[in-house]
């Protein structure tokens, strides 16, 4: 439910109402037993959390969200704003319709299109005038429920993997559902749209330019159909404006003009259908969507393999009971029921992308092409967005969600077959360009080293290698590798490039495909790697022990600013962060670092600083791994277990603005869960967790014994509480454990780590 | 061949040059026995004859056209004028791509569309950026090229039915080939289009809203072959203008945006593709297109079926030997040059609309309707332009084109049966409301008098009945029709209104229905129609001796300017006209509407006023019987014989502008034929003709002998010459004839009209 007041509340009343919103937006009981039932969807939805509140089924092509991002006078958040990446913003008011393609937690606008729009009364067609404020707002795995209240329309939304279907529930008299194809998130437009018969629509909207490239096209097929015909349908389109004296002569000409009497197919950019009936009090009329990436003709196909027949309640016990199945794969016990609501709606957010891209015939568009394939055995994933997810996201499914991970290796090397390269931000087969670094590589070595060999290794290595070796203008990765390649570094060349940025992720890039070499017997690819990936002791300069940008000839940029780059400013050398945000991005040798800086006590000491100087951003990748690096020096780990908890408990919480910025499809989840459950994978493509206290007293990681040697995974904690943070001794498998690293192999194998719990260090 | 200093002349330089323009623009010797070869296409091609110089095929559904008027400072004419209703206008300069779908003659903007540019050198798709000064332009039936200056190519094309072939003839280096879906005549936008492979595109554009009727809207299905694979291809569109900051954020936003990267499915206003190829001097591509109003896939095999294969030769031959096959259907012998130019370019411009409309499968879009339905038998004809056809295009296609007349009424009756109402303008299956009155009725009852009973008249009589009979607000041809059958007329409303037009329609029409309805033992109908359709004399002011609008109450409309209306200013009471133009325009009863001016001296003066003050407007309808009036009155034929002579040389003749106004889809043409022959057929639906001077020494009519008793109808003129214009004694069948009137039988069954002509008129 929301609250009322919360649309015309300051910050404070609405933070406020944030933080017991928890309590009152899900339909869930403090007694319930069902993961499900912990999530709260809402939550990401402000605070450019970027996450969405409607249904979504776990890797489910479609969602359907209330999108209410149109430019209003109570929207405070619109998609005029170039960042705008949400389609919903819990802090708005005014709805337009409900999209059926959407992005959870990225950074840029996209899809958030294929809008449909339950009205009364009179057809309003101009999406400047029909929306409507919604209450009594309700989310869970699978549902989402609100009234809108301009039209007194009950609206409800349940989905299966390519298909959504929404339930409107009328008062009597006139009632329309408006079809908007030319409104949306995305910067792509132009669409076309048939009315096949009085219950059914088809067509496609083109959407994509993902962070404003160009390239990033995708054209996206839909079949709708209504469970009741309607009396009276029709087309509009907003007609542009005419030249010359034809604009005085036309009585459409820059209108939208309503086709009444035209029904064979109609194209443009702001084009829709509407569809007209008469309801009596009370009646329902439901429309379900399908959605293809191939053709309108696999969009029914998928329509009506996943919804035969017009049944939203089956269709949404079916879509919780995938989420429980799913949820169910971590079962945490004691912490508080905020910490829950934490921890399964991460998970919940975690399992969105990279989603399901193939119909249910197996076909979808191969990558950077305009080729129809079809996939052989696994599922074709889409929505890579790896700089981010290399990190945690990829690690965390590698461990939990075996299976589905593996489909994504499978269809990583699938795209380098299909467009010669691997991919960075993939997005529906378009590679979006967005981020540096070459983070495929990590992935692919980091889940092939924990075990994930299930792909087809050979290719994959041909795939990274070629991307870390090809030079001259043809690498679209790298696009300086000439130089890179001899010198171990980039040079800097204008103001606000990324090039220290770019360089650090080659180097972990690199040192992942050493480590995959090594592990394949690749040994002097293995040496030339490992080597390239300690080119980042270059840019360290003892003078700030900081990385600094580095001229062509290997001397630092003058007028270095270590503080340049505070709140996304522009910044020499570094992408959305300053030097602090990145010195220490060099996990694969944390040590090697630590020897830079002269020793273990300056290196702990220039990492508290970052955070007690307010260095540290939470709300970004590139430092997340930081909390976790006090774990390199014997005696600080209690500095990690401090920090990891202090970030859990300051930047994480239940309301709609309980993540610290974009969730970066599951990335900061990711974060969230490990941090939790009392391990990190702190160094991509070494198979080794780093380890702190877990919030919860028992966590129960269900394993896929396909994949893994072993049932489960039981974190215990003995003495937890809200205070005792801190580790006072460990076990595995029963027997004492006094390092902070353990291998992945270690911890499947005993299955059982126990912590012992107080409030104060042992130091 | 152009000459090169018309482009900056002045009217009088331009006029002077049109005159002569004849014998240097066409490919034909003075000598040439193929009545093609007297055919100069770019007669009406300036001066609001809207006629075009591109090559067509007898009533064929496309043409390749050369579209000049983008906005441009060459151009004279532009598409930004309300009026424009030419693709082509001789006048401008800048030519910018080759429209394929085209009306010939009308005066509203429509189709004028799916244009191929062909360029050299970089890519540029901005319309308003690549167009080219052209010249050396030649046109023949079935063939058009011009030397386009810009890009150094030569372009040629051709036609069959359905679809087109155009010949480019590159430079050495880089050639284009632009496909433009967002530019053109027609103010309906929007498109589809998708590149097949390196040689194909398919795609449709919406088109329609004829003279701003925002209903009438027509979807055009289109597939473009090339000769050539293409070596690079892609799409582009002009990107709306994204809102708020996100036009800053995005470097397309409100450009057209140029995709080389992306080949699905495009939709969008102004979009296009472009083929790019790389090309020897000399080389040629050809560019094939098909063309469809029901499916892609409908184009794709009126293409396959009419060009099977790249032969420009071969086609253009074809549609050659298809025009001199019915342009031989009336010989002319004597007369000047100048005369057999004027004779078959009318002709020429009398076989174009209206044109065939199903596909080489039979299929057609269904009337006013999203049905696809299949012809039986005859073939299906679009563009009834029958306010204006009804007079004498019909008339002229019964008598020498009767198998396509016969097709035409079945369309007709068709077109009943499929919306439930007769055509009054239609345009690709829409009906658009141009104009008013009821003119179907008159074209069905006079084909049927003159003897092509080849249809179903018993449903053509019940839809003609409908329309005549039907009331309250359900008659979309008839709108006061309850009025109007209780007093015979209507009433004047609101300044500016066409009441009197409207009604003076319906008389005609009420005329013609009930000769049908005599001919069918309707007696009943035929008294109640006939004495409707003498309602005129009601409107009829002694006073001014002209019609004069009518109050509700059936007196005078107070302030009456019988001037009011002259070059089209608005005017109460009629359309397009004043009240001079109108006041003859009971073709039915001549000698009533003599009667009440109180005989036939008041109605010869009256008629020679009209004339001799300037009242007389040869490029509109509604008084183009006028000069054929004198006729009624005996003794006084000699000024029909004068008149109708001044006409035909006043305003006619070979140059651009050697049209008084818009062709009206062979209206004004099937004038000229039929008075440059020397017989009128003056009263609808009365199957007779009035008979004046032939220009010609002898004209031979080759009948078809399936519907008419005879082989051929001969005229000859004894004495012709250019002086020789009256009449001194006539023959028919060897006998001598008396009356300036005869029947539609007694002509063909006699075959043999013999004039003697002397310089004075016989009085």
């Amino acid at each position: 439910m929301r609250l009322s007041f919360v649309k015309s509340a300051k910050k404070e009343a609405f933070l406020y109402c944030a933080a017991v919103m928890g309590m009152f937006l899900l339909p869930f009981t403090i007694h319930g037993q069902k993961p499900s039932e912990y999530v709260n969807p809402f939550i990401g939805t402000s605070n450019y959390g970027a996450t969405f509140p409607g249904p979504v089924v776990p890797w489910g092509m479609v969602s359907v969200v209330p999108y209410n991002v149109t430019p209003h006078e109570g929207n405070e958040y619109s998609n005029t704003d170039g960042w705008c990446s949400n389609p919903y913003v819990y802090n708005n008011e005014l709805m337009t319709g409900f999209s059926h393609v959407n992005l959870s937690g990225v950074g840029c606008p996209d899809l958030g299109s294929i809008l449909l729009m339950p009205t009364t009364g009179d057809l309003e067609v101009d999406f400047n005038r029909y929306g409507t404020a919604i209450s009594n707002q309700e989310a869970s795995p699978g549902y989402y429920s609100a009234f809108l209240d301009r039209y007194s329309i009950k609206a409800e939304a349940t989905t299966t993997t390519r298909t959504g279907i929404s339930r409107y529930t009328f008062p009597e008299g006139k009632a329309n559902i408006l079809l908007n194809l030319g409104h949306g998130l995305t910067n792509e437009s132009g669409a076309f749209v048939k009315m096949v018969s009085d219950t059914e629509i088809e067509g496609y909207k083109l959407m994509g330019t993902f962070c404003y490239n160009p390239e990033a096209v995708i054209p996206v097929y839909f079949v709708v159909e209504f469970s009741k015909p309607a009396i009276k349908r029709g087309y509009w389109k907003k007609q542009p404006q005419l030249p010359g004296t034809r604009h005085q002569w036309s009585s459409t000409s820059g209108q939208f003009k309503i086709y009444d009497n035209y029904s064979r197919e109609l194209a443009g950019e702001q084009i829709g259908a509407w569809y007209s009936f008469e309801t009596e009090k009370g009646e329902t009329i439901e429309a379900k969507v399908g959605v293809s990436y191939v053709s309108i003709e696999n969009a029914r196909k998928n329509l009506n393999a996943e919804q035969p027949a017009f049944d939203f309640e089956q269709t949404m016990a079916q879509a919780k009971e995938r989420w429980n199945h799913q949820l169910s794969k971590i079962e945490v016990e004691g912490g508080s029921e905020e910490d829950k609501v934490k921890f399964y709606t991460a998970l919940y957010h975690l399992l969105i992308h990279p989603n399901i891209l193939q119909d249910v015939n197996g076909e979808y568009p191969a990558m950077e092409s305009a080729e129809i394939l079809k996939t052989d055995g696994h599922n074709r994933h889409t929505v890579f967005s790896l700089w981010d997810t290399y990190r945690n996201v990829h690690p965390l499914l590698t461990l939990v969600y075996p299976e589905q991970q593996t489909d994504m290796l499978n269809s990583m090397v699938d795209m380098y077959k299909e467009s010669g390269w691997l991919p960075k931000w993939e997005l529906y087969s378009r590679e979006t360009n967005v981020m540096e670094g070459d983070p495929a590589l990590v992935v692919l070595a980091d889940s092939y080293l924990r075990g994930l060999t299930g792909f087809d290794v050979e290719t994959a290595y041909e795939g990274m290698m070629k991307s870390a070796m090809s030079g001259g203008d043809e690498n679209p990765l790298r696009p300086h590798n000439d130089f890179f390649k001899k010198n171990h570094f980039i040079a800097f060349r204008d103001s606000f490039d990324n090039t220290v940025s770019e360089a650090l992720e080659f180097y972990v890039a690199d040192y992942s495909l050493s480590r995959l070499a090594l592990a394949l017997g690749k040994k002097k690819d293995h040496e030339m790697l490992y080597e390239r990936s300690l080119g980042y002791k270059k840019y360290f300069d003892p003078e700030y022990d900081l990385m600094r940008p580095l001229e062509a000839d290997g001397t630092f940029m003058p007028n270095f600013d270590p503080m340049q780059g505070e709140m996304f400013e522009p910044v020499h050398g570094f992408h959305e962060g300053n030097s602090w945000q990145y010195s220490f991005a060099v996990p694969h040798d944390i040590r090697g670092l630590m020897r830079l800086m002269g020793g273990a006590d300056r290196f702990v000491h220039q990492l508290e600083r970052t955070f007690n100087d307010g260095l540290f951003d939470m709300s970004n990748e590139p430092d997340m791994g930081y909390p976790w690096f006090f774990n390199y020096v014997k005696g600080e780990e209690w500095r990690t277990q401090r920090t990891v908890r202090d970030c859990v408990n300051r930047y994480f919480h239940t309301g709609p603005d309980g993540l610290p910025g974009n969730d970066d499809t599951g990335t900061m989840s990711a974060w969230l869960l490990y941090s939790m459950m009392g391990f990190y994978p702190v160094s991509p493509a070494d198979p080794v967790y780093t380890l702190s206290s877990p919030v919860f007293d028992r966590v129960t990681i269900h394993l896929d014994e396909d994949y893994f040697p072993g049932e489960k995974i039981v974190i215990e904690s003995v003495n937890n509480s809200e205070d005792n943070i801190y580790i006072r001794k460990m076990e595995l498998g029963g027997k004492p454990l006094r390092k902070f690293m353990i291998s992945h192999d270690e911890l499947i194998e005993k299955g059982y780590l126990k912590f012992y719990l107080d409030d104060q260090p042992d130091r």
